[in-house]
């Protein structure tokens, strides 16, 4: 495994994943807009590029993690990108993106001899640490071959949505929906539960040991039972851009879908309030603040 | 385990019920409405009442397990019921009701030395059968204690939420809510995935072998992703009842539900469309139709 990967976007979930990359033995060059988050992974054997294209290896396989569409296409649009990577080349791009991003870069990387490859991820930045994420991946065959043990190195379970990149980006902007949803009902029962004098950790705790048994319920149901949210997993700014990702492809695809549209509302009402940079859990706090509750001391900005 | 106890109501989840307490080695005097839904336990060794009361023993302890507050309201005022329960008897309410019910039933048996003591249970008639529901129980204490072993034979966990029988209830109100959320936002989601030209099936595997493999997630949303609305878990008039008793709750303590309103038009609009005596996750085929889909065959009245 001494084949160098290019890795670009080191936030909480890139860093994690590139740490991951150098553990299973991968040589790394990384890159990130601010070169200081790099620190601890060139002190255990990284490369630091100055730009996105000193990441890439004319042939080989580069990896981006980023927060958004705009950031990604900012990466593939950066100069000597797409002609550094060049024939043969893969793109694995792991961001969080509409499936129409991914379309429209899979045929700029065409048009220059490279392959991109849609492989979003599941889990938070401990799971990405340990090699634990579950990881959708959409693509041309070969290339999804090409790259199995660079997966296979961050994920604990990978999923094949076909030859089609933006398949791959759809299950995970449906698997962000239903986290979500799962926070706004849990926020509201255990709301309900509190105005009628019962326990919310009671609550949860009964209903995530018998039949809402699986984490998303048993990690977020617990931070929204005890109005905890911290560490910031994923920031709730960021859950606004992926119902607005679902949004689009909803909208695209005719598609009227009220929850979502409900935790738009929920989500953008939490930023409004200056609640943008907390983990996306703390949607909750507005549940609270609407039923007339007081907010814990720690929610204040 | 000789002691004879009365069970009132053999609907999909009573009947089951019953049969379980007889194969843990009760005696039992079953009483419903429709007396031929009783040949089976009769035939095992049940006997037959005639009307609730019967079902009662002086000191004893008496459960019911109904379709809604009403039928356990006629069930409690019905002639001799209360009075033949008399001092030391207990009801084990088991049925899905409102707190406030609850609350008013306990005091009545209270003016007549009898202890109610609510029990909702979570499970499908296949887990009743089979010892397997999850139970949540409130109640005085000395009655608590006395019917636990009735409980075990019905459950795989109970857990207790205080002296204050409404409690149960809420959890139960609680829990089904949450159900009838993660069916709304599988149904939402699993149409998105389809109308961008996606496998529904190979979506939901995914999800419900990773961040969601709990078992609401793993029966409905197969259910959901094949359009397959039987077997009749649970009818989709019942769903209707809870989420309304889940807003008259809501209400009464001020907290505003925005996603359980969802759920109540979502299911009204089934209702009206001639879907009630579906199972309750045919919500999805409301989220079907409105995004010009048509209906599986099977879903036609």
């Amino acid at each position: 495994m001494s084949e160098m990967i290019g890795f670009i976007g080191l936030g909480n979930m890139g860093h994690a994943m590139a740490g991951s990359l150098l553990k299973a033995g991968y040589a790394l060059t990384v890159y990130n807009r601010t070169s200081s988050k790099a620190e601890a992974l060139t002190a255990t054997g990284a490369q630091l590029a100055s730009q996105p294209s000193e990441a890439v290896t004319t042939g080989g396989i580069v990896v981006s993690m980023v927060a958004n569409d705009q950031a990604l296409e900012e990466i593939v649009m950066s100069p000597g990108f797409l002609e550094r990577l060049g024939p043969n080349g893969i793109h694995l791009s792991m961001s969080t993106v509409s499936p129409a991003t991914s379309r429209k870069l899979a045929e700029l990387h065409a048009e220059h001899g490279s392959t991109y490859v849609a492989a979003p991820v599941f889990g938070r930045p401990e799971a990405a640490a340990s090699q634990q994420l579950w990881i959708c991946v959409a693509g041309p065959h070969a290339a999804k071959e090409r790259v199995q043990p660079v997966l296979n190195a961050l994920g604990q379970g990978i999923f094949d949505f076909g030859e089609e990149p933006g398949a791959a980006n759809i299950v995970k902007l449906c698997g962000n929906f239903l986290s979500l949803s799962a926070m706004e009902a849990m926020a509201e029962a255990l709301t309900l539960a509190e105005k009628s004098g019962l326990d919310r950790s009671a609550v949860i705790e009964m209903l995530t040991h018998t039949m809402f048994s699986a984490p998303v319920y048993q990690n977020y149901g617990k931070m929204i039972a005890e109005k905890r949210h911290t560490p910031v997993g994923f920031r709730q700014i960021l859950g606004l851009k992926d119902v607005n990702l679902v949004r689009e492809v909803a909208e695209h695809a005719s598609m009227p879908m009220p929850l979502a549209s409900l935790l738009h509302d929920r989500m953008l009402a939490g930023i409004a309030k200056g609640r943008g940079d907390m983990d996306w859990s703390a949607l909750s706090l507005d549940v609270l603040e609407n039923a007339g509750l007081k907010l814990p001391p720690s929610s204040k900005e």
